[in-house]
């Protein structure tokens, strides 16, 4: 019984033939065992986030990334190793962000668990000391948008819990984070206080980057865990004229120099066929980076390596990339996509680890419907790793750059996105966050896709 | 593209009419919603590992679990709560068990850590202290037994990595925690050392149970974690004469009274026909026992509050049992199953929770191959949950009970398995362990296939 998909999954695509199936069945077996026996995956993710530690563009740590890329690419066994320079933000925190609520009933509250959001400007040494107006989402600020002047905006939208895949739900909030403040501006409001974007049973905020609309103030945005939100919420119920002091010290200093970090193995047929996997290699500054995205940097290298132990050597380039500057920026992917434009590569697909190193589900396409009917056939060989999903749309933002300037097949390792928003952007986001077998299982199923793909072309 | 399987899957069963799949596919989208917004299983959970905590038969914390069993149930609106009594085993571990090297090289080693196994032996008070043999296998026991007599066995077995599902890995390592003992002892073995059954990366023992054979003398019984296990065998490679002091202060007690804890809904058409679910009130001393069986239970708990929130008054009678004693003797599920017998009672499905509190995969069943194929009918309904997998064989412990007392068809929820086995009896299942939505997406999944069960028979 346990198969029973499998003639239903083939009959909707071209049949593969058995003898095939057969040999990339026992393929995928191998590179399963090689990377749950013998993956390097799980300690040079150690080595990163506990070595290196956030590494956000522009940062020292970034550059010690950087050389931690360049080593590990050299012991999986890449041909070459390279670096991509590109110019990437510098945003710094500066000291520890405070907020408080000043209330007349004199009571002791302690601080706010509070994080500026990544691109944000500072207070200014006095801090910000000003009535509370909280909204509920977009249409509630516009709604009230003649209170608004020389207020603090608290968005207090929460982040969905029905959604059952957790993008879904961030993807419905983000915008608060990331358009909130200017919005904000515009009706003269002097701070943005921002829910954060998890359903974490805690109250550790979470960052990220916000954008301002060049066209109205910039303001400073923090975003506040989930029971200082409720906490806030309930006292402005019975206390309107409740003040907060908000004070930032982050700033954006001018542009400096990253790099992707890129290692090959020539194809031994088709070199000039490029299949690019990777992450990002850069992460936030107020933890580890470790499932965002130690976890896609790491998978994808061990692939290579992977490839390497199993003695797979590829008719393709496969290049794994550790792309620089995602989190504010995405200027990485963007230099690879220019270049890759440029030098008019011939890329036949891009895949992308950066939704965490969970249990794998399966994998997000976007690409023409008969190329992905191609992948969908070969789902059944996947079964077996309860890797099963081959069907959503999706992939990974910068390999998202390369196929919107070359228009590059492109996809994301899906993996099981429950526990994802409970550490994205927060102290949590750590070395021990990571379950070393689920981490493995996710290495593989990238190393199963891009073998097939690299062997059937797509 | 999305739900491209839904119509293979339909064809291989009874095609269920459109409206009804609309109808019931909106009542699975309304539990779903009530359990991820309403949901109190995180909250029973913590109260259940946190105020009552380890909870082995025969402790005091039995009797206080059995009290918050009789609460919950009543909370989430049982029409009937009882408890049904049974005989369980009462074992103490008594003071922290002890085993250290003792080595010609004089160096300073930390005593190993250690649990004695469940229902095992006390060594005496002035302990044991013995060379060790090292076995890899019973293989390799039978083909050393002539030098077992007067030594500590050492049973350096490793949990396998290449087993996708855990449990597949569990199933092969196990017996060498529950037969090493006598198996050694026949040849003359002092007591035995068992390598624990996980991959976890770290140096947790993890105890469970053991159980004698009585044709052989009652040895003391240890589990140690996978570093101590790596050093103790690489300490006797280069040093044959080594041995180990192993003192273990554990005792059977006589038998002493538990109980199921037990709550109804009474059908409303068919209230003789009765639909069971549960999980196991009872965990080890060592831990919280929060994935083993803390999710379970509060899991089966949460299936009723949501009937009861959502309107859903069953045709057939819910029963919700908490079973007393799965760790070591199965009392409660055999109590409950001698019960259903005795009085003739009409079981028509049997649901446990025993798998852990992770995000649910599918269900694994045991039942005749029509029934199945009229579960399999309603995968398609699941899908949008991410619950996938209706296939596989299996069925709980204690309703495995009902299955060979009166041939009840059973299932299991099959959650998500990579990290079980971290913590899987050890002092790391805890209540921290368990991620809010994993546990409520098992508990919706549940809820989802007893509604159609109930509604449509099997």
């Amino acid at each position: 019984m346990r198969n029973y998909l499998l003639p239903a999954l083939l009959a909707v695509t071209v049949p593969v033939c058995a003898q095939q199936q057969e040999n990339d069945s026992l393929v995928l077996r191998q590179l399963a065992t090689e990377v749950l026996t013998h993956s390097k995956a799980y300690s040079n993710l150690r080595d990163l986030t506990q070595q290196v530690g956030g590494r956000l563009a522009g940062s020292p740590q970034m550059v010690k990334a950087e050389k931690w890329g360049e080593q590990v690419l050299k012991d999986a066994g890449a041909d070459t190793v390279y670096m991509q320079a590109c110019q990437v933000p510098h945003w710094v925190r500066g000291a520890k962000e405070e907020v408080r609520i000043i209330s007349r009933r004199r009571d002791f509250i302690p601080p706010l668990n509070v994080l500026a959001l990544g691109n944000s400007v500072g207070s200014g040494p006095t801090g910000i000391t000003a009535p509370v107006l909280e909204v509920s989402s977009f249409d509630d600020l516009e709604a009230k948008k003649d209170q608004v002047k020389g207020k603090i905006v608290f968005y207090n939208y929460a982040f969905r819990p029905e959604f059952i895949r957790t993008f879904e739900s961030y993807g419905d909030a983000v915008r608060y984070r990331g358009q909130g403040a200017s919005r904000a501006a515009k009706y003269g409001a002097l701070a943005v206080v921002v829910r954060s974007m998890t359903h974490g049973a805690n109250n550790l905020p979470h960052t990220g980057a916000m954008h301002y609309n060049d066209s109205f103030p910039k303001i400073p945005a923090v975003a506040i865990g989930l029971e200082d939100a409720d906490l806030l919420s309930n006292r402005l119920k019975g206390e309107s004229d409740m003040k907060l002091y908000l004070k930032t010290n982050c700033k954006m200093l001018p542009d400096t120099t990253g790099h992707n970090v890129i290692g090959e193995i020539r194809g031994t047929e088709f070199p000039d066929q490029i299949i690019t996997v990777g992450g990002h290699l850069d992460s936030w500054d107020v933890n580890q980076g470790a499932h965002d995205d130690g976890t896609g940097c790491v998978q994808s290298v061990e692939l290579l390596r992977a490839f390497k132990a199993a003695g797979i050597k590829p008719k393709r380039t496969i290049r794994i990339v550790l792309f620089a500057n995602e989190e504010n920026g995405t200027r990485g992917g963007k230099k690879y996509a220019a270049e890759a434009k440029a030098k008019g590569e011939h890329h036949i697909f891009a895949l992308e680890s950066d939704a965490g190193g969970f249990t794998p589900r399966g994998f997000s396409f976007t690409m023409p419907a008969e190329k992905q009917a191609k992948i969908i056939s070969w789902a059944p060989l996947f079964r077996p790793y309860d890797v099963y999903d081959f069907t959503a749309a999706g992939g990974g933002v910068d390999v998202g750059e390369l196929y919107e300037a070359i228009g590059t097949p492109m996809g994301e390792l899906m993996p099981d996105s429950q526990r994802y928003f409970d550490l994205h952007h927060a102290a949590n986001d750590t070395f021990e966050a990571v379950n070393k077998r689920e981490l493995e299982l996710g290495a593989f199923s990238m190393a199963g896709l891009i073998y097939l793909i690299d062997k059937y072309g797509l």
